[in-house]
């Protein structure tokens, strides 16, 4: 409702009060001291409501204000205002009812995730439903309601397909770029995959920033539906379109203390799953020091919670629990693992085949589910034919990138220096942490052609004065930066 | 550290970041990846930081600028900022540890009690600590320790007196007031009472409200200490203090859930009484329909943990449940309640007997607990020879207020309606709630002449005709408003 500003002295002292006149206040449902939003241009005052009977104080359309809301919000007399009731958003006591440690019903949790969405509820707030799911856990009903919550206040990418495949992986190691190769082969089997994938936040890359070396990732859900129908696929940055919103801002809540609500975190994945309308799903689960995931029991738990809230869901998952002790492909940063992709799909000498045998894998696993016999032999089938760098061609043409990239011609960063093993050795570890530090502070992600590239890997022998690595970075300064780190930091832990 | 700007390019994409030349970062002891603060002005932005090496990039003395910092902190070439180190704040795993339902040590305690009176955490960290307390409970232990922690972290008022009397309330109960009453019976028998008081925050008046009616309430520590020294006593408004000010920001945190976390709030008002070294606490529950406690389970349980943690505290503890399932005295609102105060000190006819008889039970506990025999009597000694009322003259004069002043004279508010018994009949109740509504919908306890008079309480006859209350506001508006609220709320249930 819009009212005129009548400046007005009815109230002294610190409350903000705005006086109505009874005719409008009806309209709008409003009693005495129930609280109003008073917006003006973009200042927002949300006040203590009088109701003026008659027309002398405060005639119908108009609005006395207190000298807090005159201040507050900048008012002049005859200012048009726009008004509307302001309450505690519903899920206030939903949250204290979690707090409580009780169980929250279908309407509950549907509430507070549409609360979230909509900015009705404060940090605080939502930093108290993060503690409640953390301290009280969901039971897996409360799990899978809340999953479907976010998805229901968020878009959904509706596709008339079967089976529709998507893949997830818990992250934090290095390297590791299945979802570029994984995507091509998956969809030259003749299946739909609309993968929807994240930045990087921590790590020098992920599969959107790699993506975005060779086409463009920022599509809304109109274009990814439109190359999905057309070439079964997409590799597209899940944070330019508004599938389950309620994520993002949970995660924002969740970072000054470090806490990953697990269930929680479980509905945030299944949500982004869910929503683009997947039918089968397939988790991998990297585990090693320095992965997300160090201890393999704690990865059998997390495998088992993927698998009860999929079969709620009515999904098809399969968890693989992997090696992830070390990086995995031998570029670390955007362009490098670009470049390692497209070696790998054009068959090139040079493609890690680390990468290879583990996305071969990943490719059976799905195979299997969906029912595809000898998924392993196809899946070396469609790669060595071809078909799956097709695939990748017209994955690239079709999001506005080149087709015909020569990965050799990949621009890297211009400053680069190398690191030579000094004695005959075997590398006996390489650091997750410390490659992902220095390939950070060497500019990646952010700087495409910044990050490492790795010639050995763990078990492998050197010789004295054989390269270990280049370090690349697209300014003198970042390479100066990664060198100092590097006098901290060891990647390479040699026999 | 001052630095001197200057503008780089170093740095693409999201991130905020500074680069200084090493010989700088290695005076502060930051190293590459660290966070700092860059100030300018009033503004403050956290970065992360690189090193520069030699003199070239950034040299010593300045501080190299990515554009987003720049546009963060409206930075020009050549600007001086000012930085320093930032990290976690230590405390945050301190609240992890606690929301994981572990024990917490007094040095951890210490720690984010200074961090939350330092204000190096936000609202959402201060959030999660709440949590972790409501959902975990604090130990009497954990409990003793934030008391001390609160205390320590704030001033203290030391007094060179033995014994040192304090009261709180649990408040909830319109009318109801006590304090100032009590303080000059306390004080008039020789014993020091440096009472601190809060104002209104949902009620027709607080303590510190009905004071200013009478005197100045705003006093300094020193101006407290100096008072309590001459006289004996003090009746002050505690928000003007620094007493344990981790507690205030607390409370903010709290409102939006309505949470009460009940541990803390046990050493929240604990260490406002350790903080003025009081060692004998008089605690009133009132226990009633719509006050606080209503139930007398509830109040059992409270008065146990008082006592526990007065045990703790070596501190002498009485808790007194009383009933509060009506208003106490006739006068609701701070002019009003000022008037009944001094009616009552001056043995004047009009004073309200039920307050009256409440503040003697209260001093006579009072005098027990500081081993003085036959309080009750000796209250009334004290009430009737008029050494109340000189105290109180005292305190008003030393506060800056007017000692001579006529209870018959205090400004009421001058637009009043009186609403008359329809029936003969009894009062069954009075609602506590509808009370404090009207009253404050009428103004108090920012309008100090506004409120309600009670001419009647429960369990008394009433004629047709009587007057049942009067309601008194400062403008025709608000008795307007307060008419309204009748409309729909009855405080009076006749039988």
């Amino acid at each position: 409702m819009r009212l005129r500003v009548k400046d007005m002295d009815i109230a002294t002292g610190r409350v903000l009060v705005a006086t109505l006149n009874e005719k409008d206040a009806e309209k709008l449902d409003i009693n005495a001291l129930d609280r109003i939003k008073v917006k003006k241009g973009r200042n927002t005052e949300t006040v203590v409501v009088n109701i003026a009977e008659g027309k002398i104080a405060v005639p119908k359309g108009k609005i006395g204000v207190s000298e807090g809301v005159v201040d507050s919000l900048k008012l002049k007399k005859n200012d048009i205002v726009d008004i509307a009731l302001a309450r505690k958003p519903l899920s206030i006591s939903h949250i204290k009812k979690k707090l409580d440690g009780q169980r929250l019903s279908k309407k509950e949790i549907n509430q507070i995730v549409w609360d979230i969405v909509n900015n009705k509820l404060s940090g605080i707030e939502i930093a108290y439903f993060v503690s409640a799911c953390y301290t009280h856990r969901l039971t897996l009903n409360e799990t899978v309601m809340l999953t479907k919550a976010m998805v229901g206040h968020g878009d959904i990418l509706k596709l008339d397909k079967y089976p529709i495949i998507d893949k997830h992986c818990i992250g934090g190691v290095p390297g590791n770029r299945t979802t570029i190769v994984l995507v091509p082969i998956i969809a030259a089997a003749g299946l739909t995959m609309p993968k929807t994938s994240s930045r990087s936040i921590t790590s020098p890359a992920g599969t959107a920033d790699t993506m975005e070396v060779l086409a463009n990732v920022s599509l809304s859900i109109k274009e990814m539906k439109r190359i999905v129908n057309k070439i079964g696929c997409s590799i597209v940055w899940g944070g330019a379109l508004n599938l389950a919103p309620a994520d993002d801002k949970i995660i924002q809540v969740e970072r000054p203390l470090g806490i990953d609500a697990e269930s929680q975190l479980l509905a945030s994945i299944m949500a982004k799953k869910h929503s683009v309308s997947s039918t089968h799903i397939i988790i991998d689960i990297p585990v090693g020091k320095g992965a997300k995931i160090e201890k393999k029991k704690d990865a059998q738990k997390l495998k088992k919670e993927f698998e009860a809230i999929g079969k709620k869901l009515k999904k098809h998952i399969k968890v693989v629990i992997t090696n992830g002790s070390q990086p995995i492909g031998n570029g670390i940063g955007p362009a490098l693992e670009a470049r390692d992709v497209l070696w790998l799909l054009k068959r090139d000498y040079k493609a890690p085949l680390d990468l290879e045998r583990k996305c071969i894998i990943l490719a059976s696993e799905t195979f299997r589910m969906a029912g595809i016999k000898d998924g392993r032999k196809k899946a070396l089938e469609i790669l060595n034919s071809g078909k799956a760098y097709k695939k990748m061609k017209e994955i690239i043409k079709i999001q506005g990138g080149n087709p015909n990239i020569n990965p050799d011609k990949i621009k890297l960063g211009r400053y680069s220096f190398t690191i030579k093993s000094s004695k005959n050795s075997v590398v006996r570890d390489i650091d997750n942490i410390a490659v992902s530090k220095i390939a950070r502070v060497a500019g990646a992600p952010f700087a495409k052609g910044a990050g490492i590239y790795l010639y050995k890997h763990a078990g492998k022998k050197v010789k004295r004065g054989e390269i270990l690595f280049t370090v690349y970075a697209e300014s003198k300064e970042r390479l100066k930066y990664a060198k100092d780190v590097l006098k901290k930091l060891n990647p390479f832990v040699l026999k």
